[in-house]
């Protein structure tokens, strides 16, 4: 394992001005990030605005992925955390940077793949794209006036985790009997699940749909399941739909 | 002694662009300090550049002391911090942002003022300038690409400032709109569950049924549901299994 995979993803979700990646970059290569990922950039993040605002750090923009959802630019991932500058209405372990920087450590630390989403300047993650994280992360700051430009936040975790990476590499957790869920195996559960639900009647409230979804969602992507946990998972679904059928119906 | 009174001066030496001042402001209200010097600024820091740049953080570039020289600017203080982005051949303490933090936070603790020089964008702080530090401040990053941004330098410092002493921010997370389940509404459901795997045939193999219901049980146990989750649950097991069917089966 080299210190490039055992360090988290910065993915920026939506960004808006290509200056603000080129930034981010410049952040990134700050903490010895590289690992940069864009969902659906607004901007050519290679323009010269971008590559001036790298200022050194281009040969990372330029290694710079993009994705059209953010689904798909952590399905590789074993553990997704969301930064967020409001509360939100949801059910998810809430953790400070250096909190984060221990997870994320600790997650490389045994060869697994960590990222962290960041939201578009304006209006910060969407809530479904904080669905996807296994937990929230908030920068404890003057709560009178948290906003933080984009790249000063990637910074932040950036640093904490820096400062914690070093300590943290020898750490090893207790090995699980099977390795965790990826997101693309958690999200292919989560497709199953909703299929049937929407076959059998559940969602059939059109205006329920979305959010229920979303409770959905956070209750599996909470539980931080394993690969071989997500197989009992669909097993279990796919029983209860199309098993054996009691002939008296309760 | 006001929090005001404990925070640390941030003494910009020589600043170059009027925009890194604003930003530097607006870093400096994320981390609750309002303290700002400016030695022999070369642009004015309230242009609308530089205004523009703050985002918000006007108040605090408005209330920015200009000094002609840079023992000028640290006369008032008790405590003096340098940062430096490349060793310096002087022999004086070196200390780490968070270190430094603990610093800044028993110098304000007894009443005393302390205060952090910054150098200009280039060429960092004159030698002569940091002969008036009583420490010196460098943040471990990347050996490979220690560049920092002016505002970024003033972030990490003022950052670590804040966790170690600003930082009264509460971290639980949101009450969920539903309390969490107790452990006999999580039975409940589980007992629901296994009644309705035990009918379809899932739970079959007699030999596996008992590891198969603890590793069920794990899953939902560990997801620390909230009663309204459970509720969720129980209606989509109960969909699941006796809801419509297709006619043609998967």
């Amino acid at each position: 394992m080299t210190a490039d995979n055992a360090a988290p993803a910065i993915i920026l979700v939506r960004p808006q001005l290509a200056e603000n990646v080129g930034t981010t970059a410049r952040a990134m290569l700050n903490c010895g990030l590289s690992d940069l990922r864009l969902v659906a950039p607004r901007e050519d993040w290679l323009s010269d605005k971008a590559l001036a605002a790298a200022s050194g750090a281009d040969s990372l923009l330029r290694g710079a992925r993009a994705y059209p959802g953010t689904a798909a630019a952590v399905a590789d991932l074993h553990h997704v955390l969301a930064t967020t500058a409001r509360r939100r209405d949801m059910v998810k372990p809430l953790t400070t940077p250096r909190q984060a920087a221990e997870i994320l450590g600790r997650v490389g630390a045994v060869g697994q793949r960590a990222g962290v989403l960041f939201g578009p300047e304006r209006a910060g993650l969407a809530n479904d794209d904080v669905g996807l994280a296994d937990a929230i992360v908030e920068v404890p700051l003057n709560p009178a006036y948290r906003s933080l430009n984009l790249a000063q936040a990637v910074l932040l975790i950036g640093y904490e985790w820096f400062q914690a990476h070093g300590a943290l590499v020898d750490m090893t957790p207790p090995a699980a009997d099977s390795p965790p869920a990826t997101q693309q195996e958690l999200e292919s559960f989560h497709d199953h699940l909703f299929r049937e639900l929407e076959a059998c009647g559940f969602l059939r409230l059109e205006e329920k749909k979305a959010v229920m979804k979303r409770n959905i969602r956070n209750i599996f992507q909470r539980a931080g399941l394993t690969a071989q946990e997500v197989r009992t998972l669909h097993g279990i679904v796919k029983e209860l739909r199309h098993g054996r059928r009691y002939t008296n119906q309760r």
